[in-house]
């Protein structure tokens, strides 16, 4: 593919700075211009060789450039966009790292409509506990899914352009609506992250929380991974995701209150079952996943 | 310490079977008898060298033995230590591996009476999704706790010498009341492989369970590992410490409850400040765990 002369990325952290990187290990890029909130985050992936230029205002960083990726937690897109557009080429492909979908294109349709033929969304998914310019590094996206959800106003070349540059930071590219990517990821993500967060907060809070840590073991560990992950993004997440999230959490619940009429009843035998159909499904998506 | 003659084995799967590899990488062990349900699990665990002696048959099995280790499932206990207590000599010591101890103890003062002082209940604290004689192996315990919840009656020599045979399998060893034990570990561990098998079980049922696998990544992977464990085990485990389970399951469910009304009502800073401690103190306990 062509290169990129300019690519500008705002929110230099794990999902704009491996874009970044992974660019430039491409060598598809000829310069990374960075922009964001915190000077020291800037600073920090100056220093990494994450961009090449930290810009303090956006007519400057966006004056020349081919594309934008915004790559900020989801709550903030709408405000990014708003101060990005007066500055906005008629080139410059736009694109967002989002883990909403709705949200953002909300956004999109409110501050860029001039820009709309260019303005293709998408979801790398590549969460990971870690955030920061020095948890970016260019194999993220390496095997990796990104999904776009593309705009029916977009341009064909646009769509291809920016499929091609996820693409060349050696993702698999997938598309969906923006409706039902929100449903999926509320379901096999945005669910999961809230149940790990609400279980540590619960057991965090008792009398006997340090007794507790003590004998937490292997399944703990792996279980509350995500409570690791990062506060800012998920309140958005959460916020922007919340009526998918909702009825997912309430399908969780009518589950929970299942398993708990099991055991008050002591019914061993709906026990065993459900745990074996549980083991077989994880199982035949573990073996899926390692092909 | 003194090497044990004949350890019996019942039960030659993970834990039963890193138990005997380890006594013998230890050298610590002169033959191992295996007991068990499925004359295909003790075949496989001969030829893996897991035990020496596959035994018909109770009698045989406990003739000159010096510690037998039960470690089956929980629910067996009762009726291995029935079919078992005929033939235990008044030398013979007696552990086990359940991950439960109430019920375990109860069973052990129905059947047991005669040698209480050398029964002396323990909990490897090493699960594995992984079960069966080929999923044992001699550094299972290394470095892991053992918690023994010893019993009043029990000969303090007979406490020591099942101490020191769980340490030469490398594990640090605990003591606990049987009751603060099942209630700790229904928190950390029996409540987090519940809401595992019970999230995979909902979404496997679901219409477009298929898409939602697909798109399903890391953080689901490592939330749902537990599921992958047995489901016998587990039936065992959630019927015996069915009170505590529900005590936690409960408490889970008022911190879902107020999660749900932080959702509804968007608010969004209650949502991120619960987050941050939960992060907080997950990650406090990560780096506990890595020391």
């Amino acid at each position: 593919m062509q290169p990129f002369k300019r690519v500008v990325i705002c929110g230099v952290g794990l999902i704009g700075g491996s874009f970044a990187l992974a660019l430039k290990a491409a060598g598809l890029v000829g310069e990374v211009v960075g922009v964001g909130r915190h000077a020291s985050s800037l600073d920090e992936a100056l220093k990494l060789g994450v961009i090449d230029i930290a810009a303090t205002d956006w007519a400057e960083a966006l004056a020349g450039a081919d594309l934008l990726l915004i790559a900020t937690p989801v709550g903030q897109m709408d405000a990014v966009m708003a101060a990005a557009v007066p500055h906005i080429g008629p080139d410059t492909l736009i694109t967002d790292g989002g883990s909403t979908k709705a949200d953002v294109i909300q956004a999109i349709y409110t501050h860029l409509g001039e820009h709309i033929t260019r303005v293709v969304p998408a979801h790398p998914i590549a969460g990971a506990e870690k955030s920061g310019p020095s948890a970016a590094h260019a194999e993220l996206y390496k095997g990796r899914k990104v999904v776009l959800t593309p705009l029916p106003e977009n341009d064909s070349a646009a769509i291809d352009r920016v499929r091609d540059a996820w693409a060349a930071c050696g993702a698999h590219i997938h598309s969906m609506t923006p409706q039902e990517h929100d449903r999926v990821f509320a379901a096999v993500s945005h669910l999961p992250h809230l149940l790990a967060f609400g279980l540590v907060h619960d057991l965090a809070g008792r009398a006997n929380a340090e007794q507790l840590f003590k004998y937490a073991a292997s399944g703990f560990r792996d279980f509350t991974r995500i409570a690791g992950s990062h506060p800012e993004m998920w309140r958005d997440i959460c916020i922007a995701n919340r009526d998918a999230l909702l009825a997912e959490l309430d399908a969780y619940l009518t589950e929970l209150a299942y398993l708990r009429a099991l055991l008050t009843q002591g019914r061993a035998d709906a026990l065993e079952t459900l745990f074996a159909e549980a083991r077989t499904a994880r199982n035949a998506w573990a073996e899926q996943q390692a092909q």
